[in-house]
């Protein structure tokens, strides 16, 4: 394939949409602000994209505006039903996308909604791509997120310069493959979560201190990204969002949907993972579906009734 | 405390013990080896410790005669109850050593046991210390095992000459406290290898490339020690032990079994290690006892029918 543009991407003549400024998608639009490229913004609750706007960011009221300023138009979003809505609605980006555009979904989404978007993208000579991100936000606003992208290749290696500002890039494959890539992802960072936490309370519970326990184990096999993210956090309580408990819920959730939803001979089975996602579950339900993914300490703690 | 000897370790006047050449102890000791130290090695399978013999040991028939050639005498042999008798037995080492001798067990046993063995050589007028290891084969070959002490702490900090040959030891506390964070460990890291055996199989069968994924997931929140010491091995299914599954089956084992033999107010409750514990009796069941702690992987691709 030839790639969509003639022209490489650079800030003088790519025009970028950003919809989506939460937790991540807020540092990750500043990083392509502060990298001087120009941005038409929509967010659901006007107000969290006002510190873009300072930035120099145009806000504008529906994403079918963000699309009719832009080359790349980027969504990320709570879930797939509003990635669905910003993106195929009659007031959402692709109708208002002109040909050659491209839309990257960075939510982490279903990977039948990300083949159903790259096929209407393509219906109107379009491209999209599923590219949901890792890393937190720590990852976010340092631009060191893994990205999981999956589309077409070419695209994705077009992309490259504005993925670069966020982070480093993978290609996956072929429409939702990004989206496959990301809840392996989950499903191994989710037992790290629940490892960690159950190594916490069973190290405070055999009266160990617990930031020595961190200092011992973190050199040896156990070691992990998350320990160094968040471990001391855990032991604080300190349990403010890098990413929202819900969300893993969601992630899960959605994994182990794809699998149910798909025909026998694909379905895995991940005892992990479900027993992850219960625990997540119980987070919702004990009212903290936004604290971070590493309140899972609080589930075993109260297990332990404590 | 005064430090158990007057004088500092050094090679030139300390003299060692090992008991237990398998596959940590082996190059463990034989670093000590090449480090100057003379060693005096026991090992109930006789062939085991003779390439130690050619590097430089003196071999021995049982674990008293060790002791009676040594200040400190490691230890790291199969379970507790090998612990308990090469320790405390009539032909054991604290029978044999000299008061003022050190017992290091690097054994992963029960706490429990480490209070036994200590009192018992107070009561001699000997120390022990509780000090097992994470880090795999490749820790023990390279020296950059973490080490978990459990003890006094003058003690501890004694031996560090000794330590610090294998690797970093971190003082926990008290006796026992050394085999309680390795508890702790173990249960932190058996997540860790679920979720990633998990992960492998949920992106195999979503039809991506494996590499490609620990590429993409290495750099994110997910990325852990095991997934750069084992990730590529999964893949290759090169399932050689860097430790025995056997091994963490008797190390959770013990976690649980720790916590239930505890009075009801110290119970703790770990879903996650328990489920973890499952899945490697299956190892053991299906007849891979003896393959590395990372092929758990076979288990979740059994349960998928693989």
């Amino acid at each position: 394939m030839a790639s969509p543009y003639p022209k490489a991407i650079n800030p003088s003549q790519t025009r970028i949409g950003w919809i989506g400024t939460g937790i991540m998608g807020a540092p990750m639009a500043s990083r392509l602000l502060v990298a001087g490229y120009s941005l038409t913004v929509y967010n659901r609750t006007l107000e969290k994209a006002l510190p873009l706007q300072s930035q120099g960011a145009r806000v504008v009221t529906s994403p079918i505006e963000v699309a009719r300023h832009s080359d790349v138009v980027f969504t990320i979003v709570g879930n797939s039903r509003d990635v669905n809505q910003v993106t195929l609605d009659p007031s959402g980006v692709l109708p208002g996308l002109n040909s050659g555009g491209v839309v990257v979904d960075m939510t982490t989404s279903h990977p039948a909604l990300a083949r159903e978007i790259f096929a209407a993208a393509r219906a109107k000579g379009c491209w999209s791509v599923d590219a949901p991100v890792s890393g937190a936000d720590t990852g976010a606003r340092e631009g060191k997120l893994a990205i999981f992208a999956g589309g077409d290749g070419d695209v994705v290696a077009w992309l490259k310069p504005l993925f670069d500002i966020m982070g480093k890039a993978t290609y996956m494959g072929e429409a939702g493959c990004g989206q496959s890539c990301k809840f392996a992802n989950q499903i191994t960072g989710g037992a790290v979560l629940v490892g960690l936490s159950e190594g916490l309370v069973f190290a405070e519970q055999a009266g160990l201190d617990l930031n020595k326990f961190l200092d011992a184990v973190r050199g040896g096999a156990a070691g992990s990204k998350l320990m160094e993210l968040v471990g001391e956090k855990m032991i604080r309580k300190d349990y403010r969002p890098t990413g929202y408990a819900e969300y893993l819920v969601k992630d899960l959730g959605m994994a182990l949907d794809t699998l149910e939803e798909t025909d026998e001979q694909r379905t895995v089975v991940v005892p992990g993972a479900a027993l992850t996602k219960q625990l997540y579950c119980a987070m919702v339900a004990n009212g903290d579906a936004k604290i971070g993914i590493h309140g899972v300490k609080t589930v075993i703690e109260r297990i332990n009734g404590k």
